[in-house]
């Protein structure tokens, strides 16, 4: 059965619980530990959404889809190629994404994550799923211009680092197969990026265990899957959406 | 004055206090607002001691030191070039680095840490020091043959990453000038790097004001200055010492 488990903020108090309909059914104790259901349900609408999970860490994937890939002319990575995103850019369903001092292009990049479950210090491939926990929309910002500007230094942390660079969210599902999912972005209601999660190169079970051998993963912790075609610039006043069948749309302004 | 921060677990509780020679004196509140002494002391050898922060993030800084951009021919950077540190790899002083499960070169780097004591962000120069708490001794530790393995894709996070790759403290030191510093790095009893915090391309000053502008700089985090000349690597059975005069020794164990 899937579930869709949020984090929210209901004056002041910070609770988490499932989507039923228009209504979250409020939890108690740990989401990733026997979490308990209360006999409380509270209005979607009456609350604020917050992250869904609060992560020690954001690791994003880079060069991670065939097509895009294909497009860019780029090699096969023989290993998943990744960065950190920087825990200031973490930004609530909602709210909006600030547009950095600096200047350049600053790019949406709609991606699936992956949320983990339990801790995971390499695991093999065969047992990965088990310390998956579900699946959340991420918006994956950039400033394009700072990457690749100082020829000896490729600028990944930084260009993927600003405040508010990195929305998730609005929840987590639970019980889908990663492999029917498809990623949708829409920028100010036009369909930008449409692909599906079956072109990755390295599957979720594959991410999961190749990066717990040099990672531990904590609960909470996401692995941002990449992105693939249709990656563009947002002008200020842009509103992007990042829509996954079976978990939700993200939707954050930018300003 | 200079006074030296410490954290540390004393049968299960942490705590926080100054150095007294050979005790500690237990302060109550939080490090960076108002902490308060307090009547009680214990003694350095009771306790295990911690991070001395609990950074949000560490930002790590490459090529920042003169002597070492000219022996390895790099061009001076336009500004300064940084990744983050997992969260994963922040280890306590004195305890063990660990040997990652792939293959690889595994090297030392002695670095002096900035800490910062407040809610930075946007800061201009003029004021960056009025957002520095004090200065830790850390070990950025690398798997030198993962940096530059795949052509496409400079694997900086993941190089520096792995658990246990990040060794800060023992103490921050505050009321010191940054700009008299000497780093050494000596491993098994050899020094293997003595380098002036003076030779840095970007002062203490500058990289506060510079990352401030791209992240919001939170009171705990840190910013690795980069090394210089002396880096190498190290057997399993080695000890690493990064020593601060001024600060204090960082010791541990790679196994």
């Amino acid at each position: 059965m899937v579930q869709r488990w949020v984090r929210f903020n209901e004056g002041g108090v910070v609770r988490f619980g499932t989507l039923e309909g228009n209504q979250i059914r409020v939890c108690r104790g740990d989401m990733f530990d026997k979490p308990e259901p209360t006999d409380m349900t509270v209005k979607l609408g009456d609350v604020r959404l917050l992250t869904p999970t609060q992560p020690s860490k954001i690791i994003a994937m880079w060069n991670n889809f065939r097509a895009l890939g294909e497009k860019l002319n780029l090699a096969t990575p023989a290993e998943p190629l990744y960065l950190i995103k920087a825990p200031n850019s973490y930004l609530n369903p909602h709210e909006t994404i600030r547009k950095p001092s600096c200047d350049g292009k600053v790019v949406f990049e709609g991606e699936l994550g992956i949320v983990i479950g339990k801790t995971c210090k390499e695991v093999s491939e065969e047992y990965a799923m088990n310390y998956v926990f579900g699946y959340t929309c991420a918006n994956d910002v950039t400033v394009a211009d700072i990457l690749n500007r100082d020829p000896s230094f490729a600028q990944w942390v930084r260009a993927k680092g600003f405040d508010t660079f990195c929305p998730f969210g609005p929840v987590v599902a639970t019980g889908l197969d990663p492999a029917m999912l498809v990623v949708k972005t829409v920028l100010n209601g036009e369909i930008r990026q449409d692909y599906p999660i079956n072109d990755m190169l390295f599957s979720v079970r594959q991410l999961v265990s190749m990066i717990s051998r040099d990672m531990t993963l904590n609960p909470g912790d996401i692995i941002l899957c990449g992105t693939s075609v249709g990656v563009g610039s947002m002008k200020p006043g842009s509103t992007v959406e990042v829509e996954i069948d079976g978990i939700g749309k993200l939707s954050n302004r930018f300003q």
